[in-house]
């Protein structure tokens, strides 16, 4: 008797069950230690010591009405105030308070720019590979999600194809940078592309098309690379951002939409915005978790982790033959898989006790998503296996 | 260029935004002491002593990666086992953690439910006076809010008409127990009655009618008074908690969802919400909380706090002559406006600077909220005012 919609998510879901299941079957039969599970993207570094710091100070001197009570759904001033001088530390930008929204972590504050901007049928692009709960995000809506096919060349946005799928009902497109499941950074060069190319089709269509950029990667960027910040690029940007990884807070969801002044019918947008934080039961980002992030802009995981093990396993995997899309952020490695259907790659992965995700999954199929946020021991360990899948499928 | 539903909230949004910054144009010009703001549904009491205790023990006890990390949609295993075993304690209930989703408020669990059951054009039941939230959240997922008309004599649901407004297109019904606006507790009796009433819908119509209980005021119930847990009474019951109120966490989101075992088709239910969990953008509820309300089943806040301003608020009124709904639970009092046009009446105590809000605003015009949750002096200072106003209205 549950909605329709909800019954074929339930199906899916359930494979999904039985691949973890599988994994524990696993870990009991041969070992934890024995399994290498690259199939998650949860950060396993801690926290930054300044997190506990900064609860511990909260909790001692500021007033727990306050603290933990309501605010303004849009969360409290004094923390968008720091979070709105941060950014404009980093990217020169001339954001206040008024630019942000707290979310309930980055896919609280998607699912709130959908619901602001969205009426049925709308259009929404993005680029494969993506990070599928995307298209439950725009369906939640009434959207429709519109795929560009990949570029498998370097994993930049494919702008051909996009110019074209780009019609009078397109809404927004989404893109995620650093980008899951490639680790590839869209470069500054794509970006203005993209923006001149999303210019001239609201010029030519009369519509307002937003560019959301879903960014919970950002600070995991490695060998100096530049990511670029959209707002400064295109006017209709919605920034959403996450402390997830940066602050490895997954679990306690909190991060902010920012809305510059640039954006069309600004003040009604973020009023919208706010409306749709609270009637989407939301109401307002954790409060403590809000207070915190203030204390910690600063404060970092360690970043360095995540890329000793990003060398450790491209070269590893390199030097077995394997043709790897050279991670410059996040924590994923995206390999192209020796067989063309990559679900068979992975099936023979699990038969050496490496867990893979299939390209599928991301709408890439033909590659498989390793992430490498694990202990380093379980890179070294599973190279044994790799090799021997190296064998298998003649890779070198 | 956001969606024409977001344009008509803000608008509303505006109206709401006017009030307060009158209020505090008003407490700049007679000095915030001299306003007594009584619209505001915010605990005003701090967070048992417990809940700071909780949050150092477990940010030096626990291990940080689990603390503030990912983990089922559900929440922590842990954690929905300590609360379903109070639960069984307080209720004679049966339940484990299979029984309960951790969620982003109360406000979060409704939306998860309404997702997980609603299709286009549902009917949901809910009775005047109600919280003007459900409407939103029920539009949320395109169903439609069906009002029960006040029983303006005991403010009990009107169960006659209820009765006659349930249809096949019935998918659930919304109660609020203690009710906000009245402060009124929905007894055993009218709990067993439309318990029956559903039942005998249900096999009427061949359907699955769900009893969804919105539940967070359950602690704040007064002079011994029984609020009846509902899945005793009705299989197809979900209660959503929050502890918003009975912890004084409001901002920090943190409530859960009761499903039980006889619930139709229990475990599709259950990973139909998880889904909806997950796709709303809640992912689950925030982390470090779930772990620190498992550690204050036991607590509550100052609840004889708000028995006193009640008794008190109760008194001064009914004492000047008006005419007001015995409040049993929450921290509202309703009272009747001494004009039919309450509006009338909320602008001249505006006058007075007493802030109430418009029964109209919860689909019972000719009344208003109060809300106790104030300092004790607030009450005390406001009579002379109300005094006023009972005079003006020649109201004994």
């Amino acid at each position: 008797m549950i909605a329709k919609e909800m019954v074929s998510y339930v199906k899916n879901g359930s494979a999904i069950r039985a691949m973890f299941e599988d994994g524990k079957k696993m870990a009991a039969e041969v070992g934890a230690e024995n399994v290498y599970d690259f199939s998650l993207g949860n950060p396993n570094v801690a926290a930054p010591k300044e997190v506990k710091e900064a609860v511990m100070e909260i909790l001692n001197e500021e007033d727990p009405v306050m603290v933990h009570g309501y605010m303004s759904n849009s969360g409290y001033e004094d923390v968008r105030g720091v979070i709105a001088a941060h950014l404009n530390k980093l990217h020169q930008t001339s954001f206040t308070e008024n630019n942000i929204i707290m979310t309930v972590g980055a896919a609280g504050g998607l699912n709130v720019v959908l619901k602001t901007i969205l009426e049925d049928g709308d259009e929404v692009l993005t680029f494969a590979p993506y990070f599928v709960e995307y298209r439950s995000y725009v369906s939640n809506y009434r959207g429709k999600l519109i795929e560009v096919s990949p570029n498998t060349v370097d994993f930049q946005p494919n702008l051909t194809e996009f110019a074209e799928k780009i019609t009078a009902k397109t809404k927004a497109v989404i893109v995620n940078n650093p980008n899951n499941p490639t680790g590839v950074v869209y470069s500054e060069e794509t970006i203005k592309k993209m923006a001149e190319i999303m210019e001239a089709k609201q010029k030519e269509f009369g519509t307002e098309i937003y560019l959301i950029s879903d960014e919970p990667y950002r600070e995991l960027a490695y060998d100096g690379v530049e990511v670029p910040y959209l707002t400064k690029y295109y006017d209709n940007t919605i920034v959403g951002y996450s402390y997830s990884k940066s602050l490895s807070l997954p679990g306690e969801r909190i991060g902010y939409l920012v809305i510059p002044n640039e954006m069309k019918d600004f003040e009604e947008f973020v009023g919208a915005a706010n409306v749709a934080n609270r009637i989407l039961g939301f109401v307002n980002a954790p409060s403590l978790m809000q207070r915190v992030v203030a204390k910690c802009v600063d404060a970092q995981v360690d970043v360095p982790f995540y890329d000793r093990n990003r060398k450790m396993l491209y070269e590893g995997l390199t030097n077995l033959g394997f043709e790897c899309v050279k991670p410059e952020g996040a924590f994923y490695l995206f390999m192209k898989s020796p067989v063309a259907d990559e679900k068979e790659f992975c099936a023979a992965a699990k038969k050496q006790h490496i867990l893979l995700v299939p390209g599928s999954s991301f709408a890439c199929a033909g590659y498989v998503r390793i992430a490498y946020c694990v202990a380093p021991e379980t890179i070294q360990n599973s190279m044994a296996g790799f090799a021997k899948l190296a064998e298998e499928y003649g890779v070198k």
